[in-house]
């Protein structure tokens, strides 16, 4: 299923005058209106492939219906809510779930729809059918050299697939970690995990990158060889330039201040990026800015102010990207609106006044510095995000367009109602 | 000092344009507009009087200039505070920092400022001076039965002082607890704070109340006698209808979800009210919607939803009052911050179509029900309650107002820099 | 495969001597040496049927071989289990993973092992095949009453399989929550609950509990129904004599002190009984006692003490239950980790002097009175748990004998390499 | 107040017979008993010299009688401890609560006592009387350069007073932070803190260290300057092979791992040593091993394996102190109990078999390195710590032999009831 110009057009048609009501009101109210609709027109983010389908937990999964079968149809997917957002125009592989068998003509598929291919990630976390080794002891810090080994050539594959659709990065997560105490010697684990890491970035292409994720638990519960961003720091730094550190927002401990590795990580040159999803008790999956929506703004707070004294360009300084699951939710759905909650957070960091802020900073005016912080979110964005949207050719409102245009019902219609994509 | 009509006035008048403005676009986007700004007329926060010197932690305390020296000059504050905002119009005295040793001419004072007093705190977690024997081991859970007595005699003590001030209910927040196990015996402690809170309870007057708060640590760290919201009840519950939980946002185990808590307090008839701050890792008293300002809106989304349920007044159905301190702040800019959060939080809920909601729920459309809550939040609402400041005689920037009338330096030049209130 | 009793008498000859030195030493050491092995010896710690496959996450599930494929198989495993510790004659099972199709003949094979069956658990968290109505949603606590129909007859059924094998309780754990805020009415949620469990209670026969489990979160990530002991205590009030509260060592928020909770509840008479595990992080389901120890033994110090004051009966006053998985072990070989786990931590508190403790607690003696407890828990009890296992005609040391029997290898035999058992 | 010989050999002579029972069982069980013992003569752990007082809470301070009223006293309170244990040879200094105003007569008594000066600390989160900069925003981080200078200055001076006193590191602490989002720039605060601290670095003397502390949150509550173990390390990294981080065990969030950190840092270079305490919600400071032994275990079987492997010496190789506070006990006695419990702890991990642990980690048996672990752990060694004791011409029970010597009456009688000493 593919959205018309024109489906596109007739919905923006009736909502055009209340949207033109509020963004002439806000246009007047903040001084780089224009400024922040441009810079959210170029912004977009990446869609992880596996979360077109219903995720689930150990106690379960409960599919939706039209799930997308395929790679192609998971391309469609993402290309459906670009079309929509104008926001989302790349989608990022996770291999072995979705091995691209013709290569060009997924990229064809693609860029027909203007989507390209973010970052690829490889998976060995588990165990695949005819798989020689098993990864239930981990993978590249495992014991055993023959695993790692495997674990290494599995990552130089997905690099090969990347490399063939036109990625530049390779993002690692590692479960690699211990459940019981004893079970592990930290040393060793840390220097079997740098070794095998060392081989993967050797094989990586000129112009790529890899990304290392880190996770203080799940779904190993007593410590994981990669567990914070001290130790994904650690390792990117003895890798070297080409490694760097990705954030992802539900890999913390309760109560970290995420706002504050993220302005740390930037100025070391060290952050890679993100994967963006909200969680209320740990590694929850959920749709970002569900939660926790001040904290989001404080992280893009740091980001535009950090990026900025970089000179990084907001949009490809570093990697964008959405790793949300979502039980209870249609995928799409709960994709636009995780873009949306992205969006409206980089806007209303841009409306932070860095300088005074900067001077309130510089006189310990508390009182102020909050102000304006708080000043910059409380303002409602939203017309400004529609805005960009309507310039780039998209909806006004997605999930209400979505919904108007039926697309889950056609897409169930298209493949049925108990399709089960790959995923969690 | 006190602020004169004209002055507010004046203020106000170069703010009007800018906030017609803000508000005629508010009141055309927003169904309920005129409903809201009246609701938020009638809707005040008690004022603490020991959040109106700088609180500190065990490491120190580092006092700001002009800070009150005496009741009357706490009064005085929340006077300003009130005159500012409209919205503080009661004050919380806590026994033995503010004993009123003249309660006429207190009441007088307060009176003539449009203030009330609101519930009494009683203190049993120091030691004052020529004090017969020692909290160092709890108060009313102690071992010995001549400490309890003292205990409950000092809670009767504060009752009196109230009932001469005019305040309808006894706050009692116990630090009794234990440090290391072994050290109580729970059960027992369990039914020693019974026993005395069943003395004090038969010491209120007809029409007074006993609010039982509970915090699952600190001063005690490994446990605490009334830790968790469960345990309030349960005493709230065997005490009778005059007793009910008090809940203190700070003081809850990391990611308990406490909107929940509140919804079934008032689900059950027990709960008594609130004790507004915010905190990202313990009880850390930080200035109310600083660092997580949705969930303060989810809070007020349960407590709108659940007293018109109930059919309480939102104004007094229960006790509404801010308990923060506040190092690096002026206390009073810190509490005018801190009102504002709680209206903007209450102004937001007002605005959550609860019909809707309602609908979504009972299709478990979850997408939409995030989205009507969010469509809430999202709403800049600063505007109506800036319009319900200027209707009630108050100004339309607090903060501001209380820079541009240099009230700190003045009292400073009243009450001298070196002044410590009382508190902790 | 079963164990012969001359396999185990050949074990115990080899360690006998090392044995006798050791609980001799003990047996000089301690004064109630003898009356601790005979309430070891009385001790029995139920065996989940979901316990003996290899749990997963949902990131993966890395099976070994021999796993039962079937509730018989089942059986004999906790027989096998039984066999070597002499302490776990009974096992709880799970439905519908193990329907008994033919009750007589599983009630036989069971007696034969000198098994009984403890509580029966229902499931409404995950949809079966051919299931009407979706779980996705909630189950007792569903908006849709058709829903909380069919979950209230799956419970009923679960209660008249139950009663065909002699099982005495029903214990119930509900997922129903919600993963985003606006999702649920709480209080709907909540009455909704208790109206379905009201019909369930209904139907239990004469002699039969009902054990009301809670869990803050997981797989639900905002809320969950029945979300702390607080929850459960309300509902299981509300419900009657029969009802009471199950206590899951790993459902709850991080740094909540357990042991208090247990003291308040088994004061209450509340208290239903244990599903044990171990945690770091959350619902980790670790082998019991391998991460914190001393909280296991604190909690056992509640147990004897508060079951002493109230005349409870140490080995059926409550109910004892593994509910633990184990990803990277031996199903059976943690399962005896775990039973050795609980009954070191049983006979730790065992050796509490409580005159003692109670005369240092009275005196605010607190160096004494943690003295006394990590006296006992310093005592290294291990040969008196030895000595209970031999004289009730059970293995010196379990773990050991399973190896040199080579028991997993026996049941590969029989069973292959690639079973894979019901469960998580 | 100081103890002859014979007062502890008298002592000593009753408890003789059983302590000899003890340690002969306990020779017979563990192969390296003698080399154990030997071990524990040569661990000593410093005193800090704050801790002699009763510390307290924001919410007030409970001090016993006798505590000590000077310098003087302090070490004379160390020497008491350490004629009881013999395990606490030296003491760590707080600059400015205990400026040794003579340093040669300060020195002499602390040799006559057999005591020397460990780490010398700084303090620039108080405000000092007659100082004329504030610590309010901070120290090493703060904004204005003056401020940074002073802190910078105080630093140096009281290496100088270490010098003088032949201590070979100072311990810097940092409370350095915000408490609102928008207060701190962190990067600028993160520069301005290494740039203090490299000036504090040049004046190090050639062979001294300085220990880098780290701490997630209070005194302030938003952020941390130096916040996690990464930000010291960082720091430390930057700064040369002088400077490395201090783990203190309160300082961590909820859950954290802490003896994977300390491992790392280990194979690293860059683990300075410990501040040992106990804690269950945050930086409780409660006795060692008072709430998670078996946490601590681990801590030391990290620190066992890893300093073997780097061939450093365990009494030496790296800084123990204690750093706990204690407002219910007597400080001495707390005193006592926490260099128990880290020495219980050091000997559980002495009889860790290190080769056959790393065969069972080679093949991934989980459940055999559990059991290696636990088994040492569940050994009773507290005879071996006796042993040593004894032989070093200690107490066979040091907290019994406190009170049975009456040493608190004695220093009431000495120095009075009402005696508040320096610290928090």
């Amino acid at each position: 299923m593919q959205l018309e110009k024109h489906q596109i057009q007739d919905l923006n048609q009736d909502a055009l005058p209340s949207h033109q009501r509020k963004f002439n009101y806000i246009s007047g109210e903040v001084k780089n209106a224009e400024e922040v609709v441009k810079k959210l027109e170029a912004f977009n983010i990446a869609i992880p492939s596996w979360a077109l389908g219903t995720g689930g937990t150990r106690f379960g999964r409960f599919s939706g219906g039209g799930e997308p079968r395929s790679l192609e149809e998971k391309i469609e997917d993402v290309g459906l809510i670009h079309a929509l957002n104008r926001s989302s125009n790349s989608i990022s592989l996770h291999i072995p779930w979705d091995i691209p068998d013709n290569a060009a003509s997924v990229k064809a598929l693609a860029a027909q729809l203007g989507l390209h291919f973010d970052a690829v990630n490889s998976n060995t976390f588990q165990d695949q059918k005819d798989q020689a080794l098993s990864y239930k002891f981990g993978s590249l810090h495992h014991v055993d050299k023959s695993v790692r080994q495997q674990a290494v050539e599995h990552n130089i594959q997905v690099i090969n697939y990347g490399v063939e659709l036109g990625s530049k990065a390779l993002s690692v997560w590692l479960a690699d970690g211990s459940n019981f105490p004893g079970q592990l010697n930290f040393r060793n684990a840390f220097q079997n995990t740098l070794e095998s890491l060392q081989e993967i970035y050797t094989a990586l292409p000129d112009d790529w990158k890899v990304w290392v994720e880190y996770k203080p638990y799940e779904p190993n519960f007593y410590s994981t060889t990669i567990g914070d961003w001290g130790q994904s720091y650690l390792l990117a730094s003895k890798l070297g330039d080409k490694a760097s550190t990705l954030v992802d927002l539900g890999h913390h401990l309760p109560n970290t201040n995420i706002e504050q590795i993220v302005s740390l990580l930037l100025m070391e040159g060290k952050l890679a990026g993100f994967h963006f999803n909200d969680s209320k008790y740990g590694d929850d999956d959920l749709t970002v800015g569900s939660i926790n929506p001040y904290q989001l703004f404080l992280i893009f707070n740091e980001l535009v102010e950090g990026m900025d004294a970089r000179g990084l360009d907001h949009a490809t300084g570093i990697g964008w990207m959405i790793d949300a699951s979502h039980n209870v939710k249609d995928p799409i759905e709960d994709l636009l609106q995780s873009v949306e909650a992205i969006k409206i957070a980089y806007a209303q960091a841009l409306l932070v006044d860095y300088k005074v802020l900067k001077d309130a900073q510089l006189n310990n005016d508390v009182v102020k510095a909050q102000d304006i912080l708080q000043s910059a979110y409380r303002t409602d964005v939203r017309p400004l995000l529609a805005e960009a949207r309507l310039r780039a050719g998209g909806v006004i409102d997605p999930v209400s367009a979505f919904r108007k245009l039926n697309v889950r019902g056609e897409l169930i219609k298209e493949r049925g109602l108990k399709t089960v994509a790959t995923g969690l």
